[in-house]
This record gives C-alpha cells, sequence and structure tokens, in this order.
C-alpha cells in the first residue's frame, strides 16, 4: 500500500469518455490498496478557449478576474472525475482550493503553492475516499483564488505529493515517457526508462513539454520520486530519480531543441566590470527572459564580443532598449532572428570524454555552422541556424546511439 | 441614488459582446450615482452543456459533485462581467458564493439561501466598486457548493435584494417584460406596465417563463420592488409592485397556459374523510407534484368523483401507484395525457362580476370543452384539450380586451 499522487493533462481528461478511462486507471490503484489523491487539469482546449473570451474584452484583462475565469476549468474537471469515480463504484469527493485550502503567495496568475491543510484530506482517504484536486490554482492570504501559471497542474502534483508526504508522485499524459527527443519530429526518438532529476529539468528547460521544469525542481529539492506515463496505453513510463540511483551506461541521455529564438551580437563592448549588467538589468525589468549569454574573450583586453539569445517575440522590443540605454557603449550590433538551440543533455556527460567534440564534429559533417556554445555540468547548447534544426537533432540523436 | 441589485439571464450574458453591453448599462447606473450588486447567470446554453456532459457519465450523477460542476457556469460569467467593467473603467470585482458567503440549506441542487455576509461587499459599494455575484449557487454549512434549482439566479437577486436591504431589483432579461401572453405565440399579446405581486406570481406559476415564481414569492414577503426589463432595448419594463400601489383598470391582467399536464379522474370514489389525503400522500412521497385537484359533489353522499392534474411525464408512475394502493376504494379510474390548463389572471377580477361566465362563454363559442375547472381569488384556470390550447388563449386574450 501507497500514498499516491496521481496527475492527469488536459487530452487525459479532453473527452467525457477520456475521463472515464481516467477514473478507471484511478479504480485500479485505489482496488490495489492505495490512497490516491487525483490532481487534474482542464479538459483540453478549454484554458485557450477562457483566455479567448477574456481577450476579446481586453486585451489586458484583469489578472485576478483572469483567474477567477480559468481556475474553472479545473474545477469542471474535478467535478466530472469525482462523478465518473461514484459511478463506477469508488467513494470520491473533488476538493477545492478553497475547501482545502491550498495557500498560495505571488501576484496573479503566477503564484506558488506555499502550504495546504492535509487534515480533513487525510481523514477522507482513511475513510477510503478518493480526493480529485483541481490543479493549476489555489488562494491567496486576501482569500483571492490565484492560478500558479500555465501547465501548473504539474506544480500542484509535486506540491501535494510533498505536503502529504505521498510515496510517489505520477504524471499521467498523452506520450508514453520522456523520449530522447521529439517523437513527432524523430521519428526514431526513443522512450527513456529512467532519467535523473537533473537531466530532466535541463530537458524541460530546454523545450520538451513533458512536464513543467518547476516542478520537477520542486520533485528534486524533496526527493520525490516522479513518473511519467501514458493515459492511454498499459506501458512503463519513465521513472525520474535522483541521480545516485541511475546507472548510466550512456554519456547523452537526450537531445531537445527550441525553436522561436534570436540572437543579438554586440560588438566591441568596453570591457570593464558591471558592462554585463548595464545591458541586462533593463531587460529584466522588461520581463524580457535572455536564455544563453557568451562573452569571447577579448583580444586587445579593451573591448568584448557579447552576444545573448531571447524569445524570438521580444526581439524588437530588446533592440529598442539597447539602442535607448546611455549606460552602454558598443560599436557595432548584430542580429538574427531566424536560429533554434539545439542541446545534448546527460548526467554522463561529465565523466565521459569527447562529448563536446563528437557533437561539433557531428555538426560539421553535417555542414551545419554553429553560431554560438554554452555548457553546463550536464547540457551542451549550441546556436544555429533555424533551417538546420531537424537536420541537427537527427545527426546527434545518431552519433549518441539514441535511434 | 439607490441600491440596486440587477440581475443578468443567460441570455443577456451570451456572448463576450453581450457581457460588453450589459457592462455599459452598469456603468450608465453606476455613474447615475447608484449603488450596483449585479447577479449574472451563466452564459445561455452552458449550464445545459455541463448537465449533458454529467448525463453521459451517469443518470444519476452525484448530486454534490452536480453542484460543483453546474456553478461553474455563474462563475465564468461573472469573472467576464467583472472584467469588462474595468475594462470600461469601473472599479468592480467578482464575489464567489464562497468569498461572500451566502449560506444555503436544503438539499443539493435544490437548496435555499439562508443568509449572507454583507459586510465586505457594503465596504466595496461604499468605495465605488460594483459587485458581482454569481446566481444560483451558495455553500452549505459543511462548506459543500450548492446550487438552488434551475433559474435559481432570480432567487439569488431577490435574497440578495432583501438582505442588502436595497431599493429595487431588475431582472434584465431578452424580452421587454412580462406580457398578457406568450408574444412569441399570441402575436397581439402586449406588455403590462405594472403588475402586482400575487398577479405575477400566478402567472410565473403558470406557465409565464419570465421570472422564477419562487423569487417573485420572496419579493412578495419582504415587499422588494421588481422590475422586468430588456437588455437589449431602452424600453420601459414591468413594474411589480403590491396590490395597493396598482389602479386597476382591466379585470384580466394576463393570460397563461402550461402544456404537459396530464389529467386523472378517480370515479365513485368512498366519500369520507380522509380519502384524499390516502390518495394524495403516496403521491408526494414519490415526488409527483399534484396541480389542480377538483372533487365534485357526490350525488348520492356516499361515492364522489375526484380529478387531478399533474405534469405528464408522472402519469405512468401515478397511475402505478395508485392502483398498487390498498388504503384507497374506487369504482374506476379514466386519464387523459393530452391536455393543457388555460388560466386567466387579474387582481381586479374578484371585483369585476362576471369575469367567469365570460370566460365561458367564450370558450363556448369557439366549442371548446372544459374538462375541470379551478379558481381561486385572482387566477381562473381550466384543464381543455391540449389541440384547443393557442385557440382557447386567443379567444380570451380578445375577449379581456387584451389585445
Amino acid at each position: 500500500m501507497a500514498k499516491k499522487v496521481l496527475k492527469f493533462g488536459g487530452t487525459s481528461v479532453g473527452t467525457v469518455e477520456r475521463i472515464l478511462h481516467v477514473a478507471e486507471i484511478i479504480k485500479k490503484e485505489f482496488v490495489a490498496g492505495n490512497e490516491i489523491i487525483a490532481v487534474v487539469s482542464a479538459m483540453s482546449g478549454k484554458t485557450n478557449e477562457l483566455i479567448e473570451q477574456s481577450k476579446k474584452i481586453s486585451d489586458n484583462f484583469n489578472k485576478r478576474e483572469l483567474d477567477v475565469l480559468l481556475s474553472s476549468g479545473e474545477q469542471v474537471t474535478s467535478a466530472l472525475l469525482a462523478g465518473a469515480l461514484i459511478k463506477v463504484g469508488v467513494n470520491s469527493k473533488s476538493w477545492l482550493n478553497w475547501q482545502i485550502p491550498i495557500l498560495t503567495e505571488g501576484d496573479h496568475s503566477n503564484s506558488r503553492i506555499i502550504n495546504m491543510n492535509i487534515e480533513k484530506i487525510n481523514k477522507f482517504l482513511s475513510e477510503k475516499g478518493v480526493a480529485i484536486i483541481p490543479g493549476f490554482q489555489g488562494i491567496s492570504k486576501f482569500g483571492d483564488i490565484t492560478t500558479i501559471g500555465r501547465g501548473g497542474s504539474d506544480a500542484t502534483a509535486v506540491a501535494i505529493a510533498k505536503i502529504f508526504n505521498a510515496d510517489s508522485c505520477e504524471i499521467y499524459t498523452d506520450v508514453d515517457g520522456v523520449f530522447s527527443s521529439d517523437p513527432n519530429k524523430i521519428p526514431v526518438a526513443k522512450k527513456i526508462d529512467k532519467i535523473s532529476y537533473d537531466e530532466m529539468l535541463e530537458l524541460s528547460t530546454l523545450g520538451a513539454k513533458v512536464m513543467q521544469s518547476s516542478a520537477v525542481q520542486t520533485a528534486m529539492m524533496y526527493n520525490i520520486p516522479l513518473e511519467v506515463k501514458s493515459t492511454f496505453t498499459d506501458r512503463e513510463g519513465t521513472k525520474i530519480f535522483s541521480q545516485e540511483n541511475i546507472d548510466y551506461t550512456k554519456s547523452v541521455t537526450g537531445v531537445a531543441y527550441s525553436k522561436d529564438d534570436a540572437k543579438i551580437t554586440l560588438l566591441g563592448v568596453e570591457d570593464k566590470p558591471g558592462v554585463a549588467a548595464n545591458i541586462f538589468e533593463p531587460l529584466s525589468r522588461n520581463n524580457i527572459n535572455v536564455d544563453m549569454v557568451i562573452q569571447n574573450i577579448s583580444p586587445d583586453n579593451k573591448t568584448t564580443d557579447l552576444t545573448f539569445t531571447i524569445k524570438r517575440e521580444d526581439l524588437l522590443n530588446t533592440i529598442d532598449i539597447i539602442k535607448k540605454n546611455k549606460n552602454i557603449k558598443f560599436e557595432n550590433m548584430n542580429h538574427n532572428d531566424k536560429v533554434s538551440k539545439i542541446s545534448i543533455v546527460g548526467a554522463g556527460m561529465v565523466s565521459t570524454p569527447g562529448v563536446t567534440y563528437r557533437m561539433f564534429r557531428g555538426l560539421a559533417e553535417e555542414k551545419i555552422n554553429i553560431l554560438a556554445i554554452s555548457t553546463s555540468e550536464i547540457k551542451l547548447s549550441v546556436i544555429i541556424n533555424e533551417e538546420n534544426t531537424l537536420k541537427a537533432v537527427k545527426k546527434l540523436h545518431t552519433i549518441f546511439d539514441l535511434d
């Protein structure tokens, strides 16, 4: 017997038929003797539909009311799933954010779960009830409804697993697990059976959409075992553990890529302390997220070249801010709005010599020019021209034996 | 300056464009210096859509969860309307059932509002805010979401007007007001400018769908002035007062009809005390609502004939219950499942001689047979064959100068 948090994403509960199917999955786990808390997303498409409606009213729709609006989506799924479980003979109850309550802090539409009351739900579980909790939402200390950002149902599930001291947290989704690359684009991509939190975190951050990265981060911090698996097949999913429990046979676990990036290079920047801060501080103040930053060694010790990447949609705004910024001096600025970032991720990389070299040689063989490079302990990212994205991902997938 | 409760029905908030239009109506009232609480229904079609979903899961969907499900509809409208008001420059906030809270008692899907906290909202009103409250719902003393029956947003509006001691309660809908008969079926039907609570109550109970009858009843009990008016035109609506404020120029105010009725007659029923109770007690226990009851004078003082009407959908069940009931003796039972009830309503009827006679003569002129008659102080109802419904309503409309 275990205490399990099961999270079902939007496509898993996208229709009434699928909700009935999810009820059967939960029933199976429940009948096997487990205590179950299920966390649900809004039915697929629902959140976008509500956002559309709000945008028709105002592009700058009031954030408090947007949270009231959007939170209705998960409420609907929770009620339908609780009703479906009762229908198949399992005692169940939906618990809304304010009924638990789930306390959050931070801004509307971007809050964080800080605590929740576990007594009532633990009592219900001990009375053989399955608790259904809407993901993605909570209440503030003022008693307002808050939401925790898109994809926030993962964060809810992990927070619940942590606060309820659950034995595991299973993320049910529409794919079989975490893949070595995007299986829709790279047909030879393979499901990964086991992966470390760190690798998963890099993959989520780098664009693998399977799990939200802040949720992985929380799971890592509190050592909560995760499993990503399919709602629609019986196959084993991907287990996510801490690194020491994984026996690495491969240096590289996966290849991720993100499109919609843009690159800016400032040439001949004055090379003295505080310059980078001068450049990035006004960008951060304007909510522009800078991803990679590469500063070349300056040959004359006086000026340097600085390259960084941002989301493509922020390009014009960024150029504008830099041009208006009197605090930074540079000789020239160029930009490229058709770039993508390719990353190889693997906890085994650090102990395997030659990974970097093999990556660069592979790209060279495909005549793909590398525009910028950035590395970390378990990740190696390069910026290339967007048109080469899939060619690069396929090549790297093959080079590192992931096919 | 007045404190007003404005209620907007499902068609009034049926699209985002209409919600923006409602925001303009509220803004006008607000700018004129009034304190406004707006009560909203779910967008038209929404509640039915949610009920459909629940029925796909189970015909007997759990009632607690059904209330969680359905209450999301008004929540969505509340958020969108509050956002729309903010967009047009009016300070506004949605207040959900649990945030106020609105306390109810009684069963799920059929509860009654018993109290609500007025402090927070009164403070908000005094700070020049427009409060938006979802109709149709509240919470139980156990902290569960409850709903107060279909059309319950009217009841919420009147309860709020009462508890907040509002000066008026305006019901915005998709027609210009209360009509002398159904304007879709009787083209000569006219809008009534003023009507008493009693008459309105009879009309609502008798099938005029403009306002829910329990809401009219509450308004009458607490003497809350009502006005039914259109969201889509600037025309004056129908004012609903207590009787003493109305100057009657006509004996009959309106003609109502209900279809979907069925009639049962028990012939040769033993005529002794307690017989009627024996018949109707088991029906009530089975939630069968008996409408009209007519007991003919028994010619021999030993047996009598008893006729009553019920909803057509309850006919088979009713017959079954009566046959199985060993406590009642009767010689024969006949039934007619194709009848309708036509009623004339008017507070002036009691003081106008000949109304009854004129009604019967009019129906006779149209060769319409009367199957049963029932009267009250301000109402006269007859049961006729369903096929004659519109012919009867038109005739009575003309006879009583309502065209």
